[in-house]
C-alpha cells in the first residue's frame, strides 16, 4: 500500500485482519509506525519509508495498491515504481481518478507489461476497517489474482462480497464515479427533506432525530438515513448547543458529482436530479451573495399546511420516490456508458456490491439487484421494470404533494422537483419538444422528424402577426 | 470569408449592402456563383474557388474570416491559410467553437504575427443577412481593425449596433456559448408553458397562436415567443395538418448548451435551469425508452385546475420569471469566467449587444443594461440589482402556483420547477447545506466549517440508534 492517510491504512489493517502480510509504505515514518501500532495482535503488518524497500519485500506477480490523491501524485507514483516492477505485477489506484486518466494509465502501462486496475472503494474510514464497498476495474485476468483479497476484505451481505468485477479499462473508477454522483444527489434530497421538516414543519432536532429513526427502520433504511439520524442529536462541544446548529451552509465537495453530470452530458444521458445537487453546492457557496439577496427579498418561509403527521408521512414518500429515481439516473448512465465506452459493466453486479459498505448502501439495492437479475442486460433504466414501476406508483402521489407544497414553502426543493420532473418528462410518449424543433427549425434551419414519415424534413416558416 | 453556407454567403451579402467589397472562398463553385447571383446590384462581392486566389485580392492587415464547422475543419483551415498570410493579418472564426479550442489557435498563432479572433454571430440565416448580434473577442487592437465593419453589419437598436467587444482571448466564444446555453433553457421553458397551455389547459393552435401574440405584445416581447406565435399557424405541406403537431418530439442540438453547463461545473458557477433544459433534450430523444414506460406507467394528464384566463396568467408570469432566472444564471456564469479565465468581458456591453440581432433578444434586455449601467462590474447576479428584483417579486406568487399545478399535472415542468428552487436557494440566507456537511464529516472526516467561528471543524460523530 502506498500512502498510509487513514483510509490506506484502515484498509491494510482490515487485509491483516483476514489473514494476509501486508507492507505500507509512506514517506512519513510516523505513519508507519501509527500502522504498526494499530494493528491487531498476531497480524502481519509492516510500514516502510522507501519504496524500494516494500517493493523488494513482494511477491510476483506483486500487488501494489496506491491511496494517494488524484491526479499528479498518482502518475508520480507509477513513475517511481516503475524501475522497481516486474512484468505482470499489479498496480492498483484505489483513491477517486477521473477515469480519462485511469484509462491513460493503463494505455501507458500495459505496453510496459504492467496490469493497472483502477478501483473505487466506498464506505470512508470505517468502511475501509471493517469492510468497504470495493469496485475494482481493468485486466480480467489480473483481477483473478486480486479477487481473493478483494472479496475478503469487502462488506458483506447475506454472505455475499460487497465487490465485483466492474468491467475493462477504467470501468471500476466510472463505477465509483457515478456513486458518488448518486451519494450527492441522495445527500441533497434528505437535506431538502429536513429543512421542510425543519423550517416547514417546525420539527426540533430531537424530532428530526425521532423521524428519521423511524425512516431507517423502514423502507428508507440506508446508510445516510442512519447517520442523518444520528447526527441531529450530536452535541457541539463548543458550545453545547446541537452541532448541526453551529455548522455552517457551505458545501465542499472534491469533483466527482461534478465529473459524474459533465461526464453524463458527453455520453448524453440524463441526470437531472444529480446535475441539481452538484448545482446546489455551488449555491452553496455564494454565502455572501444569497446574504446580500436575502435582505433584498427578505424571504419569509411559509410554514406547510396541513396535518403534520400526514406531511411527514408524505415527505417520507417524496424522499423515497426520488431516491430510487437518482439511483434509475446514475444506473442508466452505467447502462450507457459500459456501451459507449465499451466497459461491459455487469449491472447487476455494481448494485451487488453496493448493497454493503458503500455510501449509498440501502435496502433498495435488493430491489434493484432482483431487476437486474430478471432482466439482465435488458433494463436501459430501471423505472422500467415492474416492480419498481408499483414502488414508485404506490408513492408518487405523495410526492406530488409534497412539491406542491414546496413551491409555496419558499424552501428550495430543488432535487425533489427535478426528481418528478424526470419521472414525468421519461414516463410520457409525448414531450412537447416538438416545439423545440420547430424553433430550432424556424431560426436555424436544423430540420426536424415527422412522426408520421422517416427523415429530416425543413420548412420555411412565415410570419404570423 | 472561407466557407459560403448559408450563414456565410449571408453575412457577406449584408457586408457588400454596406459599401464594403467582400470575396467568399468555397471549394464548391456552384456556392461562389450563387453569392455572386444573390448580391445587390452595385455591390462588390467575388467568389473563389482557391484560397490564394481569395487572400491574394486582400489588403494589408487583412480581414479573413471562417464559418465552418467547429474542430478539425477550423483547425485545416488555419493550416491552409499560414503560407499564405503575412505578419498582422487577421483570422476570424466565426463559427461555434468550443472556447478551449480557440484560445489555443489564439496562442498558437499569436507568436506566429497572426492575429486569431473567436467571434460569435447569433440571428440564424435571416439575422447573417439583415443584422445579426456579433460577439468578437480576442486582440484588443486586432478587433479596432474589424470593428467598423462589425458595426456596419450588426443589427441596431436605438441606433446602437448589436456588436461590441466582448474581452480578450477567446471571451468571443464564451460569450456566445452561454447565450446558447441561456437559449436553450428559454426554448425549454416556452415548451413546458406550451405543454401546460395545450394539454394542461386544452388550448387550440389557434388559442395558443392568439396567447403567444398577446405576450409578445407585453412584457415577454422577444424573439423566441415572436416565432412560437408564427408556428402554432403554419400548416404542413404533406397533410395540411397543424404542422407543430406532425413534429417528432425529438430534439437534436449541436453542443453549445451541454458545453455551457459543462464549464459552468468547471468554474464552478451554478445554471441549473440551463442545465436542465440539456437533460431535458437528453430525455427527449429516448423516444424509445419513453413508450415503453409510459406503457407501464400509463400517465394520465390531469388538467389544470381554475379559471383558464387566471391560469393563463399565471403561467405567463411563471414564464416571465423564469426566463429572467435564465439570464441571472447566464450572466452570473460570464461575471465568474470573465475573473477566472482573466478575459475581461464587458457584461453591460454583452447585454446591449444581446438586444437585437440574436435569438435570445427580447425586451427584458434593456432592463438588464439599465442594472449593468447603474451597477457597472460590480454586479455577480443580476437578482441583485434592485429593479429586477422588484420585477420578479411581482411574478413570484405566479410562478409557484404554476409549479404547484404543475406538480399536479404529470406535465414534465423541469425548467420551471428549477427556475423557482434556484430563485429560492439563492435568495435564502440558510440553505439546509449544514446537514451535508454534517453528513460529509460524519462519513468522510471533510471537515465543516462552523457557524460563529473560522476555521475546518472535524467531530468524532457518535452514533444515537
Amino acid at each position: 500500500m502506498i500512502g498510509l492517510g487513514v483510509m490506506g491504512r484502515n484498509l491494510l489493517l482490515n487485509m491483516a485482519d483476514h489473514g494476509f502480510a501486508v507492507i505500507g509504505f509512506d514517506l512519513d515514518a510516523q505513519k508507519g509506525s501509527t500502522l504498526e501500532s494499530s494493528a491487531t495482535p498476531g497480524t502481519k503488518v509492516k510500514g516502510v519509508t522507501t519504496l524500494a524497500d516494500m517493493v523488494s519485500q513482494l511477491k510476483s506477480p506483486r500487488k501494489i495498491m496506491m491511496l494517494v490523491p488524484a491526479g499528479k501524485p498518482v502518475d508520480d507514483v507509477i513513475e517511481s515504481l516503475l524501475p522497481l516492477v516486474q512484468q505482470g505485477d499489479i498496480i492498483i489506484d484505489g483513491g477517486n481518478s477521473h477515469y480519462t486518466d485511469t484509462l491513460r494509465r493503463v494505455n501507458y502501462l500495459h505496453p510496459k507489461g504492467f496490469h493497472f486496475m483502477g478501483m473505487g472503494v466506498s464506505g470512508g474510514e470505517q468502511g475501509a476497517r471493517r469492510g468497504p464497498s470495493i469496485m475494482p476495474g481493468g485486466d480480467a485476468d489480473a483481477y483473478q489474482h486480486v479477487k481473493p483479497l478483494l472479496e475478503a476484505i469487502a462488506a458483506k451481505v447475506n454472505g455475499e462480497p460487497c465487490t465485483a468485477y466492474m468491467g475493462k479499462d477504467a470501468a471500476g473508477h466510472y463505477v465509483k464515479m457515478v456513486h458518488n454522483g448518486i451519494e450527492y444527489a441522495i445527500m441533497q434530497l434528505i437535506s431538502e427533506v429536513y429543512d421542510l421538516l425543519k423550517r416547514g414543519l417546525g420539527l426540533s432536532n430531537q424530532e428530526l432525530h425521532d423521524t428519521f429513526k423511524q425512516w431507517n427502520e423502514g423502507e428508507l433504511q440506508s446508510f445516510l438515513v442512519e447517520i442523518t439520524r444520528d447526527i441531529f442529536l450530536q452535541k457541539d462541544d463548543i458550545t453545547g448547543n446541537d452541532l448541526i446548529d453551529m455548522i455552517l451552509d457551505k458545501a465542499g465537495s472534491k469533483g466527482t458529482g461534478k465529473w459524474t453530470s459533465q461526464d453524463a452530458m458527453e455520453l448524453p444521458i440524463a441526470i437531472p436530479t444529480i446535475d441539481m445537487s452538484v448545482a446546489l453546492r455551488t449555491v452553496s457557496a455564494y454565502k455572501e451573495e444569497r446574504v446580500q439577496a436575502a435582505a433584498l427579498y427578505k424571504p419569509s418561509v411559509k410554514p406547510l399546511k396541513g396535518n403534520k403527521e400526514a406531511i411527514i408521512k408524505q415527505l417520507h414518500d417524496a424522499l423515497y420516490f426520488s431516491t430510487i429515481i437518482c439511483y434509475a439516473q446514475g444506473l442508466s448512465m452505467l447502462y450507457k456508458a459500459s456501451d459507449e465506452l465499451k466497459m461491459d459493466i455487469p449491472l447487476k453486479d455494481v448494485v451487488k456490491s453496493w448493497r454493503g459498505g458503500c455510501i449509498i448502501r440501502s435496502s433498495l439495492l435488493e430491489t434493484f439487484y432482483a431487476a437486474y437479475n430478471k432482466k439482465g442486460k435488458k433494463l436501459p433504466n430501471i423505472l422500467l421494470d415492474r416492480s419498481i414501476a408499483s414502488l414508485l406508483k404506490k408513492k408518487e402521489k405523495n410526492i406530488r404533494t409534497a412539491v406542491k407544497l414546496a413551491s409555496q414553502s419558499k424552501l428550495a426543493c430543488a432535487c425533489l422537483m427535478s426528481s418528478l420532473a424526470y419521472f414525468d418528462a421519461y414516463t410520457t410518449e409525448r414531450m412537447p419538444t416538438n416545439l423545440i424543433q420547430a424553433q430550432r427549425d424556424y431560426f436555424g434551419a436544423h430540420t426536424y422528424e415527422r412522426i408520421d414519415k422517416e427523415g429530416k424534413f425543413h420548412t420555411e416558416w412565415q410570419s404570423h402577426e
